[in-house]
């Protein structure tokens, strides 16, 4: 119903006038006083809902929770650490806690996956954030093929699976230290590079704004940043790309 | 030709082993002694060259432009001095400045565009950026709308225009100041939006830190964030992505 | 008494030299030796002492405390851990606690409340330092209204709510991560904005100094800043406009 | 007119469908092309239209003059530089450019003044920023009292002063090196500060970097901070604020 | 004896060759393998031994205290932690721990004061790094007045005890959040101020970066300035002064 | 006259109220409108009036320099571009402009010296500091032995002179680069050290911020920091030190 | 084998197809999973593997290790907790762990020692960072001399070991503080030196970016700075020069 | 002749005192008055002298020029405006200026030259730093390679060129941008890399500090780092390591 369509409503009494009143307000949410739900989320912007954990209280976590969990809709928490995800285990079954990622998941209908994504990172020291990346990008309906440890500093094992890499709809970049595996890999490839910088290293590195600084002035083009650390940020820019692409 | 192909040709002597070398070390560009262009980008990675103009030298900018010219390619300099092109334009004909987005065009072959997207920005003195990436995509072969002075203190300016914007592709939001247009943009819309910070500001916006940040940190999703007054790169990151989308 | 009064009685004799010595240096408030009081600030400054507990030790903590309810005067504490509340309790009573804005109260003679301030924030990790706002400008004397969870990329939340925001005298905007609300809140309303950044955020945000940069550099007029995380201040500097307009 | 009075208009044929959308988009504004004017906003913020010149090109802001002359409505512009005015002052009348401040204004009303503000600085180096504010405050019909070169270094110079500034309603303080001026005048008056640092300095100023974090941090109450050198911006806060105070 | 003296000591043999080159490396001081001890420092900067306990490991710190208690010699130690006093004691008579300075002291022979220096902050949080600096100044022989919680936001408590701070040879100022009290007292006296920023203090506060810069930037001259928390450094630098003004 | 003995003077009618009125603001300064100045000064600390002319517009320099004209009293102006000599010395005979320090000096009597102070800098870029120091220092009434051109990385030109240094009452340690020249100087003397860090240097100088930090941390004890490139503010703190050791 | 030869071998069959491939893609290291772990790597680059151990998950740092253990070849670790070194020596033999310098060895080979490095530190915090680059440069085959505790604040202790500091091929010089100790070795020495920045400090030491930019700006030429705190990268620099002049 | 050569020679007379004294303090440089010129440096360092000519005034830079003129001996300038060339030139002949490198060069003895440097850069905008790289290093007697333009974001470039690269003995990797071209040089070689960063660069590029930051923080080892634009000290520390290794 666009606007026009809407006043027409009105003029001919097919809306009343208190429905107007609700439809200006665009109300559809549940309110629980701290928090204001948004369960029309998924219709509008085509992705569930995803709560950041790592600052909720544990009276608004669960609460949260269950109120999806009533309605048997699919939620993911990030950032989550293992208490709260015992505490919600007390009242709630189905969840699932994956520690790497630091992610609970309640998933009541099952995920179809379309396209993929690629997620490469330099060393070890950065799969969490991967994890967290690869977890969200299927939650929302991606398939994900993952690189990890083929940093810069040993050129050959990036060259030697840069071929696949290639062959996804978008790459996910993440690297702590100083941050070049995604101008090398944008160098390489024409697909959309979504560089995640991470806070892995010590002294100068600042806790990620070296990375960040390198990625962001990069000498190759078609580098997308987020956040240091922002695995589901990156996650969700390179599945919003690639449902485009596979217009799902 | 993938390597195993190659190495079949090299056996059964399709190739010289001269031939072979010369593959193997992809010495496809020219060298300029200075400079090695890079002829055979746009095949590789589907777009032609730009040049950064502002750093170049005069002659090694001439010597570049002369070896398009020659060729009869198209090519664009981005951050470009009314001299330098005062200086070309001695020599080559043709040669099209825009004073507003600092752009010097050599179009020899007609652009034929495909997608769209769109360019919004705060205020009028972000324009400049918002114009190089205009001129930007549509040299890649992309239709470009512009939505201009829209900023979010005056939000009834944007909400009037978000159902046109949402028509894109791609979103290259562009602001200054604290640069909160693309997180208003990103809460609205569900297309991949690319940030550019400006430098427009004064005192404690710290030439562009500021919106840098404020897009970096930005508590809506999607926003894919290039270097301050990258007007250039934005453009190229969303030509790749309606690329893949409208699959040329 | 004025100065020329004062002299005037030194003159006359109606004050003696002693006392024009203590009046010279106005030494009106209570040395605790390593604190000095100050009893008169209500009188002078027209609201009541806080103390910012955080960095007090348990003994000055105490011994503040205990000054003031010695003499039945209403005190707030700041910043103040519940161990620092418990050993507070075990010698006063009447001690009220409230753990999410970290406040300790004392009230002894009935607060009346003139006027009214908004306080509003974007996502629910912001709600402590709103608390902290809340509880002290209640604790000054002014009604309080909450609006919380109504962040920017959400917009239709903050749409809903924005003719209720505008009826305040004085608008408290506390937001983390990028702190976009105040500008949005400030383009749609015409009463001053005291805006707070938060530490909410991670990554780039720099412990709110991503926030704290977007508030100073906003493209809307009418925002006055307070420092990172600084509900008192907030509050105390809403309190005072509110005291002018409501002429208490 | 509320929402429910306008949805009654269009339900009774008041208001017809067209009007009505265009009440949803209140286009209230000039589209010049590259910028939206905002006429309404007088009525609606209380305050008339004031131009930020300094990134204005000349075309831009010969335009925006342009359309209020036209229109016989006052209008301010500051950080003009006087190449600026004198290209304005070649197509139209009664331009008045004040270099100090840097401002040009063009009054067609007489400007009624109500209230009054206070402008302090503590050195002669600061006046630009405070005749910035001080003219802007006029412009937007406030009665203004300037206190200039009452630096903390010598207290009593402000000492002197201090029961002139606490008659005002709102005090603004302007301050660079340092910039401790807004502490030592809070902690002296129960008035509203708004606190201006400036760029004046050199070496670990930063320009103006350290009296910001000074004015930030300051253990006095009811200091709210705009940006460096932002004499506009604490302007209207602080009209905002008497015009509250006055009830006009 | 100078280097003339020497060299003729030398010719005429009053001294022999391996006294000369023992001279000419000036080798007196003890050897612990991991650390070499200054005995001669007394003799040679007037000033007594002082460890720096934090980054001490237990071994070395034992070390070094026992060297310095089998000769007898005076010794402090500051930011120590409670536990290496502890442990210290276990093994030595007559360790003084302080507390509130974090200092250990062994005083073997007493202490002669000489001249005065006064100690000055703003609240009662910097308490801690004034003891340290008041600790310091007497173990190097020197008086100590101590003004505690007179903060510029209070003008008057800092006004009734100017009087009394200006009869020191040398003031410390030791100050947190903006840091404003060293300017003030600067402008009110003709001494040399030690200006000592704390880390008291939260968000812009940047762990004392934002005193430390209102300091540098002091509009008021005569403010020396040491490192953020050095009460030490401030009471070394000024019983230096003392002692050159007092002639011991 | 104390305070006791000014209010026995109001009782007993040796001070009239007027005068007293007089007394208690302490007006003694001539009010130029736009700055304050204060001949009073001298008495009051102990060195006359030094105008800091940089940021000062050319009326405001007139002026000033000229109300101290007219009284015959000597001044110096710091920071002096030669276009603001060549404008004073239209109006004013006597006036000396030294290129190298950036000074303008007016001496009507001939100044007195006492005591010693040494300057030290690391490199020929330094000397324009040292010299504003030296100008300034003997101003004040204080002899200065220079030595420059002694930075550590040839520590053999600083030893040789290092006897010579150590005579000063206080040294002042001017050093750009790294900053190093104050650590090696006062592991080495027992004087006071001013360590001035200058912006000479380049890259991660970051215009000073590196030699600054360096005096900050240093290692040795005795350091007092100023501004970078504060040559003036040294030599006052110097001569300030010096005349509390010579007693005049 | 040049590429040449490979091809060669390619069209006369003495490499078949398939091995030409794996030749192509080098892929001569064990793939873990998570980790490609690189046994080449000491025919390569001449130097055997370091993990470093800090941000390695129990299960990672288990597995690298039983893989070189397994092929009986050296392995060191830095950065290794106590814990970690527990959790290993549950499962393998001959494990050494040292806790200054924090580093696990498994030595199965007896490493032959060529060349001379010195380590030189400033005081006895830095000794953890000298110990790790000792370890690590022997571990590399090379002899080390220590330094230790030399600082500048005491020439006479660095001028008394200079002639044997001078005698090493390279220097490693580790300061924290203000970092100055490299300026002065750099100055006195014609021998390459690794400048480590440290940690160690406080307040405006920043966590070492104070040594970390004087060693950056040093005045002395031949200082080449590594990662604050970077021991083991200081050793590897070191150990590759000393390769290098000893021709091994 | 060592320190007990020396006493001996003192003691039997060989030496007279004077002579001692003269030993004593090395006074083996000419003192220009304002500079101390090093002429021994040669013979002590091994290396001739250069000059940083940015800062230098006019007279200063004439002055050292010619005092090395009148010795005949070689001499190098560098950061040398044209202006100052063209001011000496005036007064000596056989003057070199290098307009890229910014160099002024005087060579009397014609420079021999051994080992080989190599010298790369990513992009053209990089070569004044590398000139001012290998003309140092051929100044101080060393063969140079360049291989400009390889940047990592096409990396065939780069590959092309590797083996040659290595057969230096010191690598000098020169880059603005991100300075992501040492990581992957050092990851390919086996040399000592020594980095440059160039402020080559807008946004948040911070005039150099991203490519230093990268630099420092690489996950490759083998790298050492100068200051940002420092060609000239990473020439000085490669000819220093080149010298070691070709044992001249």
């Amino acid at each position: 119903m666009n606007d026009r369509e809407f006043l027409e409503g009105i003029k001919n009494g097919a809306m009343s006038i208190e429905d107007g009143l609700e439809y200006m307000k665009d109300s559809n949410y549940k309110d629980l006083g701290f928090a204001k739900i948004d369960f029309d989320r998924k219709k509008r912007r085509h992705l569930p809902e995803v709560i950041f954990a790592q600052s909720k209280s544990d009276e608004h976590l669960m609460a949260i929770f269950k109120s999806f969990f009533e309605r048997k809709e699919n939620i993911l928490a990030t950032r989550a650490r293992k208490e709260q995800f015992e505490l919600l285990a007390k009242e709630m079954d189905n969840l699932i806690y994956d520690e790497l990622s630091r992610t609970i998941r309640l998933e009541f209908e099952k995920i179809e996956k379309k396209g993929n994504i690629a997620i490469c990172c330099g060393g070890t020291s950065d799969i969490p954030v991967c994890e967290e990346a690869r977890i969200t990008a299927e939650f929302f309906g991606t398939n994900v093929t993952t690189f990890y440890d083929i940093g810069v500093s040993a050129l050959k094992r990036l060259l030697s699976s840069i071929d696949e890499i290639k062959k996804a709809n978008v790459i996910i970049a993440v690297a702590g230290m100083e941050g070049a595996l995604s101008t090398v890999i944008a160098g390489l490839c024409d697909k959309p590079i979504i560089a995640v910088p991470t806070s892995v290293g010590y002294g100068a590195n600042f806790n990620g704004l070296a990375p960040l600084l390198t990625m962001i002035n990069s000498c190759s083009e078609g580098i997308n940043i987020v956040n240091i650390d922002n695995g589901y940020g990156a996650a969700y820019n390179a599945v919003q790309i690639n449902r485009l692409i596979e217009k799902y």
